[in-house]
């Protein structure tokens, strides 16, 4: 077995998501870091270089130089991981997919709908994967519920609540020097949407990779609690689905009580499942009629998938860096050929969740109407 | 101790809230059920009055009857317990009014704005008291929640998350002979609401109760799956409060694993709880920035009310029939002069549901459009 | 229907479970309170006479003049209930049945094997039925629980896991003027056994109940925390059953944060039920192999059983007096010949749960031996 | 940052313990697999090393010959994993002290006392570090549980309640060609414990980390219900502590409905916790008299160490895998010579653990006798 090597652009001291990348990457054994720009500040740059093992002479002052010296290199990276903030995510994508060289993208896709085009128009021209990292679909559990609503076991999908709270925003976070707050409520930086983008999107994608619904309409009634912020720190929504699906999200960043709430709720006409992020090895089914289900991560009783995706036995629990891994993990296998990647979110993921964003937007400034595709 | 005299209208053999109010009539020992109109039909009102111990005499053939025959009375009831279908309830509670008899009224209202006007009228015009029993006000935790929201313990209230899961209503189940169902899904007897009615107001009322928040405008998608219902059995609702604060509120009766999952989630600036009423001893209170607590019924560190309104040491567990019982301890009281009975929902708590489902109506027939006050 | 006449011999003012006593006879609407020697201090006895309505000529000034006085009346009480404290069941147990009127009392049995004895002869000497108020084996689910079991759906007992844990004898309570705090810390009033006594006899009684296991032999380590206690205020106790099954139980009235904390766990080797008293309403059940389920009280896919002794629909909760209230509607059908109470607690239950309190005592004096029956 | 250098004993394909080691070793990227011997058998041995990017150099086909060719390579390993079954951990232990290099071995120490005395023997002559990886103590909740503990915010600890439940014995597993059933269940490779050694060390181990309590005797009832064990799989024991505080643990592999339910409750005079490795993000805390409180990983209002050893913010979860990872952080800070490793479990642990399992077994074939020190 022969790692494969990543890159990764942004993620420098200081950065958040750019760690929970690189132990996700490390989990499986697939993949070793081995070039970076992790910074626009060339100190930062070659400081968070040497810290992560990186040798100096592939730590670069700019992605456009990556792309190019990567390329260019025979050992150069297979894949890139981009987790700059969302403005920042167009320029490196683009470069790396039109240099031939896997792309590994945070989420939300872009900032605008500009961004996010050039990204997938790229994405068409290249020969090279675009992956998007809505990590919550690495949840075994989430990939055992697409796969029961998929065999039908909730008959016809009617009803769908999601929801993602947090608390970190309800005072003003952003003006104490907190930096992951401080750019994810700068409109310029995060895209126009606050909890809509952070969060609400992970939400609206989860919902949509385990239903496979697709969302005609929604409407959106959007607040911005926080003093002096210019995003959303609270939004609700409703949706309506192809065939006749309605759906509610809640996405808050100012929920006392709540640290990463998100939460799914699917209601078909024979059953219906709950779960939620914060204990993601249980998962309940109730099949109408009969008495609600635990169905744990592995655990007794799972028809197929449920036991996938997991690396240890039910009931010593997985987290979030497994999920979040097992897309590296799926990444992976496509890179090397070994799987289709069906079940790891791409450019059409990410075109979606554009769309959620920019719909929200229009319908709360439209007082609440109702938007179609 | 003398106990009150109960009269009831409604609640025959075969009836479910009937039942419910007398067992709420007895837990404290305050009434005394002597007097009925128990059905319509005259053979079950007399099978039904022997059962329950009503002397001959005192069981009724109709409401007026009963209402100038115990008005009439030296012993005379000294209140009536309404429990026939919404579109039942005017009838007799004016009668009861009229004759000087304290009513107590299950819930909604009404089934159309005129009735309810009638209802209001004759409270206006009555010297006797009227209360509507939106039973899980009488929860011992949502007296507590409401005690420190007016304390100010969770700040300036900001989000509302309110809803009211059941799955009784997944299949067609009022064809199949199931009584309750049947005249909750007729319109002409329901009043047009279905779930919002049923259960929605209660989940409506319960925020309000709680909160103290005042709706200005909501806006509502009522669907209904069931095959060939005429009412609503799955509401999603948005609601804008006076102040700032916005709210969602979600009644379902097509949700399969939800008995009676009515819950409450309030986040305020200072502080967040959340309360199920399916295990009702228990509410999370998140001051922000400090551990969740656990509160529980009449347990360690209430400050004041949370442990009134409650029978039992905490940790032995009272449950829907205590909550209901304590309104009609609090009713024994205002009748006898006690207390004034502030806590007890009346004729403004009934306009304020009527008001609910007609905006819920409007709304969903006008495509989602925002209905003001 | 006739109510019947129920008297009660302690539980005057500020006693703690007469109360229970009351709410539980009046709940299902099967008693009248109609008589009592509810205090040894005669102008105590007669204000709670009046408080509670019972006329001044049948409040008595002691339980010998009551059960002679009683049996003589034609409109005589039909049941007594004895709510006094341990040392004081037998007197009044043995007047009344001596009387030829039914007892229901306060468990556990006696304060000492002589007078358990005493209460034993008296039961098997008299026509009357004798009735101890286990009450959590009034749990609906614990009902379900031990059909079950009777079923084989557990497949054969292994293990038996019991506690009873609460948290307020932590500090001294009793030197506080606590008087529910002070007979239960006192040898000669509770019988020498504390915790085992009061709550350890409740958690035996119950795994006994669910399971239908017979205790052979036991081993108890018992401890006095609280300064200066004289009885045990917690207990760890083994147990082996006849066939093979083992146990431990645990009770503790010194274990900060538990309030009420009784939970029973059974395994067999098909499969494991777990239970929680402060959540009554929901039992889950493993079946060796497959997911596990929530049984909720009445709720979907109970065979049989789960679904009586239950007053309303699943997910509105019942709580501890509706368990409590059970045992009076089973032993209203058992005076009224209407069943044969299979499921009431009676003598037999009393001289097992004499057993494990002096059991219990001999092997801790023992330094831990176990104690053979 | 350069990463140290790891070996492996034991671990070859079909092996579960040895790929959990390989996980936790990578996931703060501090270390490197790059020797093994993986395998008795010497093709599975290569295979292995092959799958695992081992150079075949340095894969090795015993134990004896990788200390002896590690420990004269200027790039030999820092330290070496043993991950075989219990009779085969003193072997290379021994020998790769004797060698000079840093030991991390699995639980428990040894199967016999003689085992256990050798190793310990080789410790105290090495100037090398030995780890055992009682791997639940790397669970952030349980060394803040530890901090508070000895901060005394439990006050006095009285009672502590340990218990460690699976059901995978249910059935006679070890029947049906589960290799770890096979060894676990032999009592020749496991030591003469099963469930004891297996799980009961674990929390026995994890008791008296957290609470720092020293066990003077125990007594114990072992079973084997499994038809044909030969080893126990269900055990009752009861702890007694230097200083009065006294504790029960239960230990089960034949518990239906339990995966790997390891759990600790700790009281004292002043407050309890309760935490479940099921999820392990959680704890509770009741400070007597106040409500309990909901302590996350990391989470609002931890005082201290409970924010460290943690990757990622709280609400997402981290699991086994990352609490076993912070051992070897911990493991690789010690042999940088940036800690003390004052926390991480060694043969002092180790004895403790051997002495837990001796006496369980002296004192069940005492028919459950006390065993002092």
């Amino acid at each position: 077995m022969t790692r494969l090597k990543l890159g990764m652009v942004g993620g420098g001291q200081g950065a958040f998501i750019g760690g929970v990348h690189r132990i996700a990457s490390r989990i499986d054994g697939r993949f070793d870091l081995v070039a970076g720009a992790l910074s626009s500040d060339p100190a930062r740059a070659a400081a968070s270089a040497a810290e992560l093992g990186i040798a100096p002479e592939r730590s670069y002052a700019s992605y456009a130089d990556m792309a190019k010296a990567e390329a260019a290199r025979e050992d150069g990276i297979d894949a890139v991981a981009i987790v700059t903030p969302n403005h920042m995510h167009a320029g490196p994508a683009v470069a790396f997919l039109q240099a031939g060289i896997n792309v590994i993208c945070d989420k939300p896709l872009a900032a605008t709908p500009e961004q996010a085009k050039q990204i997938a128009d790229a994405v068409d021209a290249s020969g090279a994967h675009f992956i998007l990292t809505h990590n919550y679909t690495g949840y075994p559990l989430m990939r055992q519920a697409r796969e029961m609503m998929a065999r039908g076991e909730l008959g016809t999908i009617r009803v769908v609540q999601a929801e993602y709270a947090q608390d970190w925003l309800t005072t003003s976070t952003e003006t104490t020097g907190n930096k992951q707050a401080e750019w994810r409520t700068d409109p310029a930086r995060s895209g126009g949407g606050g909890a809509i983008g952070d969060i609400g999107t992970h939400a609206f994608n989860l919902l949509s990779f385990v239903t496979g619904l697709q969302a005609e309409a929604l409407m959106a009634d959007l607040q911005s609690f926080g003093a002096g912020r210019k995003v959303d720190d609270n939004a609700h929504i409703m949706l309506r689905f192809a065939g006749g699906a309605r759906g509610m999200v809640w996405a808050s960043q100012v929920a006392p009580g709540n640290e990463n709430g998100l939460r799914l709720r699917i209601y078909g006409d024979k059953g219906g499942i709950e779960w939620s992020q914060e204990n993601p090895n249980v998962m309940t089914f109730a099949p109408l009629g009969e008495p609600k289900r635990i169905l744990t991560r592995g655990g007794a009783g799972l028809g197929g998938g449920g036991g996938n995706w997991t690396r240890i036995p039910p009931g010593h629990p997985e987290g979030y860096l497994e999920g979040f891994a097992t897309l590296y993990n799926d990444a992976a296998d496509l890179i090397e050929g070994k799987g289709k990647g069906e079940l790891l979110p791409g450019i059409a993921a990410g075109m979606e969740g554009m769309w959620f964003i920019g719909a929200c937007i229009e319908s709360s400034r439209g007082d609440g109407k109702w938007v179609a595709r």
